[in-house]
């Protein structure tokens, strides 16, 4: 099968011009096919503030009323999505940016209301890899913005690494898929005071006693059992690193 | 050739919910292939006045400073492109939100300043309907928000009418196109307090005959001139009507 590289980038490398153009060098050379997920969390929150909404975050999850879920279409569909597709065809990547409605490519319900009503909250229910498949083998780069839709006319806000994981899942039966987190550190890190302490492989069950030891803790664990959830479905690989290092593949590599 | 249909609606239309259910219902009944051109400028100059952003629009062209380009970036090509799309799929049309930076399916140059210094405006200066006609032929349905790019990594402001009729004859060589303006009057009035007095047909020389007689003066003469590009360059029909006399053909047809 062919090869497929799947970023996940964060708002923050996105909105400042100058790592968001580093990053976008780095992707353009990426060989093969590939996609890109971006956040962009940081301007909803900047533009919501501007516009008097106030940005409220329980689990490090935006609740999205009606007027956040304004915000978050206009900033990661529109400012963030539209910014990297002109930036990435100037450096002649045939990029399209989607949301999970273009296309229908990922459907997902709105998420119940339990202890916490996050409102127009998505959780994927279908991510049709088909058509995204298809389209990437036209030689289209999609660049997908953390937004997805009911499938009866409502956009929903989703968690970007779930679009990722979601996504690279989906494609796994098309290509040989790596999904690539990027974020701040350099990977996945032993002692979160030493940036040089990465833990360069970890499978499921060193994966659970780092969690049991307090090593893997915070955002980190729902990340790792995204990246867990897609080796199980199929995606070959997953890496945790930051963008720059995308390229020499360093960072933690999770394995079944 | 097949028959595609190419709709261009004004922000009016697609910004309020009820009339934006009534058009998204008429354009999903549309048989054949099949492309919607937007607007937004009302919605971009509440979100602007709403983060402080002055609007100046000289000769019904918004000047577009990067303040502005940013709102109008998050409104026509996130606000409004991806509701159309959301609400689109839910009719099961396939749709598609791009600018002129997806795919790089317009590619525009930013106007030079003459008198007016209009901005991030972009002059549309390819158009490429080969990419376009192959998304179409494969079921896609493409939304088009009135956005383009200078290939150098620069989004710009493009006027929907523009959008329409260049992408109207980047098409015209794969499909019989026909390509309708939706507006507010039910046509070209002869007379303008007369909403009954929709002239049927408009040739190149009763066009000028009109205009010499003032009975099509303002924004209808920019909109009849770009009308007449696109049948010289092939389109086979330019139709001006309002949105909910689309299927009935009612309107003013311009003629060669």
């Amino acid at each position: 099968m062919e090869k497929l590289t799947l970023i996940k980038v964060g708002g923050k490398i996105v909105e400042e011009p100058d790592t968001l153009r580093e990053l976008l060098k780095t992707f353009a050379q990426i060989s093969g096919h590939k996609v890109l997920v971006h956040g962009g969390g940081r301007s909803a929150t900047k533009v919501a503030a501007q516009l008097g909404i106030e940005s409220v975050m329980i689990n490090g999850r935006r609740v999205t009323d009606a007027e956040t879920l304004k915000v978050v279409t206009m900033v990661y569909g529109g400012l963030v999505s539209k910014n990297i597709v002109a930036g990435l065809q100037a450096l002649s990547v045939n990029a399209l940016g989607m949301t999970g409605a273009d296309m229908n490519i990922l459907l997902s319900e709105k998420r119940p209301v339990k202890e916490v009503d996050y409102g127009f909250v998505g959780d994927v229910k279908e991510a049709h890899g088909d058509t995204l498949a298809a389209l990437i083998r036209a030689g289209v780069v999609p660049v997908l913005a953390p937004l997805t839709h009911d499938g009866k006319g409502q956009l929903l806000n989703t968690n970007a690494d779930t679009i990722a994981g979601e996504t690279a899942k989906a494609l796994a039966p098309y290509f040989d898929v790596t999904l690539v987190f990027c974020f701040e550190k350099k990977g996945v890190l032993k002692d979160e005071n030493d940036d040089n302490s990465v833990i360069p492989v970890i499978n499921k069950e060193q994966f659970d006693q780092y969690v049991r030891d307090g090593i893997v803790q915070g955002g980190m664990i729902p990340k790792l059992e995204n990246a867990f959830r897609a080796i199980d479905a199929g995606v070959k690989e997953v890496v945790i690193t930051q963008a720059s290092s995308i390229q020499s593949g360093k960072g933690t590599h999770i394995v079944k």
